[in-house]
């Protein structure tokens, strides 16, 4: 019998809330530009109270993937913390709208952590930078996985974003156990937070046991886990740790390593960038989408540019056109 | 001394929950297409489950209207109730990050009514179908108007969807008698809740005792408010009990009445309609935001067409070009 689902997914479980700024507004509060930081609560109230009029929503790095594989035609689930406040039925609502699977419980908002939520600041040349009070979403524990699906899905995918906090990390580690225990392929998206010091070890011994069957990172995530200062040197570091190895390099197109091979590919024509925010996620979406049904490198690579591509084209990052027609799979 | 507010408005204040469906949905849950209904939570909670994906912006027709003056170099305020919560905190946001004056206390949510929130259904023709469920926001009662801040602006704004519940109605009485008794001027937009049985009679008692100095409406509504059966009639009957009578007529533009004379302006083109939801709103925000200039009725109507060209022309209510620079006053 085929498994359930196609990805199962554990990541940050979000609303994001966008808004435009100019480069001077940036520099005022000290962000660098196209970064991500985590916020408190005190400094995230502070920085949304002088950010524009914003929009709000669903977000999350790996349930932007999946609501991307789900608008693709695939069998997407997700596991995610959010807490039972308004912000977290508007995160159910919407990937049960797009079909994803989403059954984590809410826990209850008088613990004092919300659902999460990440101030985004899209400038004038389309780059996001990004805020994230994680809230629920670093509250996600062991307890909370439904094992039974993550053994039911074809890959476990995972967003090193909540590599960090130690009880995600946890679940994280249970999660892959569950999953080699089935037989499943586990893919892992980095973040610059996995690749700082402290984390990196722990992470590069992982991957040495076995632990990673599949890694996506940019360029800069490649050169900070291995300490390379060369990406060619970088990459063959990597690539003999980690069966297959991506790496995204924004609108220079993407990478795969695999058995001695590497691919490559073009980034996808865009007419106007709008927004960046989420092109990692959906590029991840596509490449997954096409590997559950058994497609080459090439067309993985191929499927996720053209997914990222769509979602640079208009603000916010879930996709708006028909995903679909669009990747064919 | 000038007045410290070009206008002050009293509005629902609501967050917009936007998604696009097809005309079968619209059918399949026995909506008029194009129309506003109120819903009540259960009903809310269905049709919410029901709608795809959507993505949530500050609304409210009247705050709607105070978010365009701001944005075209008015100065605003705006009166309505929301519930201390996080959509409540959403709201406040960006009517401050707008630079609209907003100082009505939030409610507690223990009381059982959230902030309002109206789930907006966009049809591929750019029509907007409007399901409110008002929340906190029509619990707005009389001892929350902030009299000084209405008697300190030139024109006090009153949105015709709180005509309906009795306690917005009645703070929306007081409000009158405060403008009136500082020389203020009133305008009021007329909604189709204001045009029923029962509620109708009561206002064109109000219009006759000379309660409103300046009338909103769209064809639709001048029927059903007057009962006659010609628009032209309609028109005549109305501006004999207005000094100003305004009349929108969509894509065939919009037509001012006072003193015995009529104005009329085309609609202002736009290359693609995409969401016609706020055009209403921004009308009347480019109407109003000119008259407290002391510009003639034709500058008031061609300011309001450009203002309503804008907002149509993307998803949401809320300008995003700078109109400020689009309407030059």
């Amino acid at each position: 019998m085929p498994p359930r689902f196609d990805i199962i997914a554990i990541g940050d479980a979000i609303v994001d809330v966008i808004a435009t700024c100019d480069d001077a507004f940036l520099a005022a509060h000290g962000l660098p530009k196209g970064s991500m930081q985590l916020l408190d609560t005190e400094a995230a109230a502070r920085l949304y109270a002088a950010m524009g009029s914003a929009q709000e929503t669903s977000g999350g790095s790996a349930a932007n993937s999946m609501a991307g594989i789900a608008a693709m035609g695939g069998r997407a689930a997700f596991i995610g913390q959010v807490a039972d406040d308004q912000l977290g039925a508007i995160f159910r609502h919407d990937m049960e709208a797009l079909g994803v699977d989403f059954d984590t419980p809410p826990i209850d908002p008088a613990l004092g952590k919300p659902t999460g939520r990440c101030l985004i600041l899209v400038t004038p040349d389309a780059q996001r930078t990004m805020n994230t009070c994680p809230g629920a979403s670093h509250e996600l524990g062991g307890a909370t996985l439904d094992e039974a699906r993550i053994a039911d899905s074809a890959i476990l995918y995972l967003e090193g974003y909540l590599w960090g906090p130690e009880k995600p990390r946890a679940a994280m580690l249970r999660a892959i156990e569950v999953a080699h225990g089935a037989s499943r392929e586990i893919a892992f998206t980095l973040s610059e937070s996995v690749c700082i010091a402290g984390r990196r070890e722990g992470f590069n011994r992982m991957i040495a046991d076995g632990g990673i069957d599949l890694l996506f990172a940019n360029e800069h995530e490649v050169l900070q886990l291995t300490g390379d200062s060369s990406l060619g040197q970088a990459i063959a570091t990597l690539s003999a740790k980690v069966p297959t190895l991506v790496v995204t390099r924004g609108a220079d197109g993407a990478m795969a390593f695999a058995n001695g091979e590497g691919v490559e590919v073009a980034a996808a024509p865009v007419e106007r960038v709008v927004d960046t925010t989420g092109a990692g996620d959906l590029f991840a979406a596509g490449f997954l989408a096409a590997r559950a049904r058994g497609h080459d490198l090439a067309r993985c690579l191929h499927t996720g540019a053209t997914a990222a591509a769509e979602i640079i084209s208009h603000f916010g990052a879930r996709p708006e056109a028909d995903l679909k027609s669009l990747v064919q799979l």
